[in-house]
């Protein structure tokens, strides 16, 4: 890597007249845009004065702590769980997560010996980068988030293996196993046999299994990762799985459904446990998923529509990023296949500083540090890019502005 | 009371021919009608396409930690809780009960000095009879459950006073202050001003104010509790109240919206940790709600539609216990003037024969026990009617079919 073609002075030059623009951009997060909301704008008006499901429940009243049986059934493909063992619920798979989390730390899970809370220490492994509310939500439970690298093929699997067999503190991995957050890495079936099948100190270790994209294809090669939950069973590990999806990035980023999947002993444990919280989700709700995207083939169709306004957005920050940093040498990127971000590395000491540049020039970028545990990245190399939100010539000019700050800051470090 | 009315042969004909009937009635839950639930029709086609806020918000994209401004203006008054202090979220208030128990377990409450999770013991007071529902949750945390009797103005004071100053595990109470459940009692204004005032040996010592028939009126005297947040916060305690809510029992029991209302430093304590569960609540169904209930005026006016189809019930209730058991001197029965639910007092010792003989004829009804922690009524007399679901004629039967068994039971006790 060789910075011998940036100019310091031309570089300032370039970024002052980048900020004597006035530019009001933000690329910070995974939000679907507009256009992509108004793809299920159906969901609007549904279910539209009817309310009986397909075995004649009334969606309206209380019960029916699984979830609506017809919508449990169209993401059991996609999300690879027996519909028996997938639960549909409230409007988002991070309160799962949490949930998840908090009922392990208050009640003992199968295979534990005691609850979380109630050991000297919990820990869990954080592929890096990886997706900072996962980390947060560990950290605000005095978790402590052990980083491990990411690699091509997933987290680099002999450090996980080291760290799960040698720690029976470390109770857990969280995993983004397709198109991840941010790198776009879709996990190979060599890593997901080896989770499954690894030894772990911890009796109720789990993988957290977050499918966030499972659907989520910016190309016509729709990727597939390995069945997580078959994997473990055949491994002797059956409980080791909990897998996680949700509509929030199919159909209404904010009134979407949260999924749940597990062995039936999981599965056990946590109705036991929600049917003292709740006496059932939204079914309605689930109802207007279920009418709205009808099977299997329909989620397919959507989601389609979805790559076709998403994914000129990603070629652009390819195409420009190419462009203006292409020959500099100073930065690489991702050029996912699906998913919702590009993972930018900058020269090292200099992500802060580039998001800092961005800000001033009324760019927002995601704060760099975001995709480690405490927000600290310790190369200080990593910015996540989420081209989603914005409108196409948006994603453009804050392309190019990013470009600009990274030239100036790295001209700034010589 | 006399037993000297009641024969046991002729009591055993009535039930033997009652069991010939072979009924199927069930009087179990507090579920809205079907005819309720149809007052909401317009919920199932809207928010039409409208997904705009009142401040102009994209309902459909993530965000808004607190829930729709309109819609928490709508409650604020009948839940008696400033509309900054009031965050409306998803479809139970039961969910918020439970959450808010289990983030004190986890995270240290405002006044308190350290998490529930580390002390020794947590205990919490139980109004007896009470909300089945309250002590399942809490048990399930391995909170311990105090009962203490309830009066005809609230709990008795003098006991919640003596346990809440003489045992720092005593954490909490449990209140459903308005059109109680199952007694519908409503807590007078000294009651309030006393709970609120009181000295408690924990510092973090919380009312679970659960004001969940707050609009629900079975006649035209709007009953009104004192405002708890208000006397509180005079007292010096401003911390020591959580309000809880939700439309369950206005529109869509299953497809509602729940509500938390508490003190500034309460409520900035909530969204700091659920900021790390969610993005947002559906705001979807939030606008859905508040086009639909418009104002406070709107919902007053649909709460009388709800009294139009139930108040006939609870009428039924009493004059057929009244006509069947009024002169025998076995029974005692509340008459609400809101709320969900009857509450029968039977002989001593034969409440759960008289649910058991109930459901052997084809009347099923909540099991004895319920309305005391641990499902254990020491005297074996309470017996909750919930008369909103069945049909009027369904309900009628109901009750004549109970008042057999009532008779039977009692005649068998001698």
């Amino acid at each position: 890597m060789t910075t011998a073609s940036v100019d310091v002075d031309s570089a300032r030059r370039a970024y002052e007249e980048l900020v004597g623009r006035g530019l009001s951009l933000d690329i910070t997060r995974g939000k679907p845009s507009p256009r992509q909301l108004d793809l299920s704008a159906d969901l609007l008006t549904l279910p539209n004065g009817e309310y009986r499901a397909a075995d004649g429940t009334d969606t309206r009243n209380y019960g029916g702590l699984k979830g609506l049986p017809e919508l449990r059934r169209i993401f059991a493909g996609p999300l690879q769980v027996p519909a028996e063992q997938l639960l549909a619920a409230g409007n988002s798979s991070l309160e799962l997560m949490h949930d998840t989390v908090a009922q392990a730390l208050l009640s003992t899970l199968p295979g534990g010996q005691r609850r979380w809370a109630d050991e000297p220490r919990v820990a869990m492994l954080a592929p890096v980068p990886g997706y900072d509310r996962h980390f947060n939500l560990a950290e605000r439970f005095g978790i402590e988030l052990i980083p491990v690298p990411m690699t091509e093929t997933g987290p680099d699997l002999d450090e996980v293996e080291r760290l799960a067999a040698g720690d029976a503190a470390v109770k857990g991995i969280w995993c983004v196993p397709k198109y991840s957050n941010p790198t776009g890495v879709t996990f190979s079936d060599e890593t997901a046999a080896r989770l499954a099948a690894m030894p772990t100190a911890a009796p109720d270790f789990r993988i957290f299994w977050d499918n966030a994209y499972a659907v989520h294809h910016l190309t016509e090669v729709e990727t597939e990762v390995a069945d997580i939950l078959t994997l473990c069973a055949q491994a002797g590990n059956a409980d080791r799985a909990f897998v996680f999806g949700s509509t929030s990035k199919i159909t209404l980023a904010g009134a979407g459904v949260g999924f749940f999947g597990a062995s039936e002993a999981n599965i056990a444990w946590w109705l036991g446990l929600i049917a003292l919280r709740t006496i059932g989700p939204d079914k309605v709700n689930h109802l207007r998923h279920a009418r709205f995207l009808k099977d299997t083939d329909g989620l397919r169709g959507h989601m389609r529509k979805h790559a076709e306004i998403i994914a000129p957005k990603f070629d652009a920050v390819d195409r420009i990023l190419t462009e203006e940093l292409g020959e500099s040498g100073l930065v690489s990127w991702t050029k996912p296949a699906g998913g919702y971000f590009i993972s930018l590395t900058v020269p090292d000491g200099t992500a802060k500083e580039i998001v800092r540049l961005a800000k001033e020039a009324g760019i927002a970028l995601t704060p760099a540090g975001a995709t480690h545990p405490h927000g600290d990245d310790p190369a200080d190399a990593i910015i996540r890019i989420a081209p989603t939100f914005p409108e196409q010539a948006e994603v453009e000019e804050a392309v190019r502005g990013l470009a600009v700050c990274v030239r100036l800051a790295a001209a700034q470090r010589g």
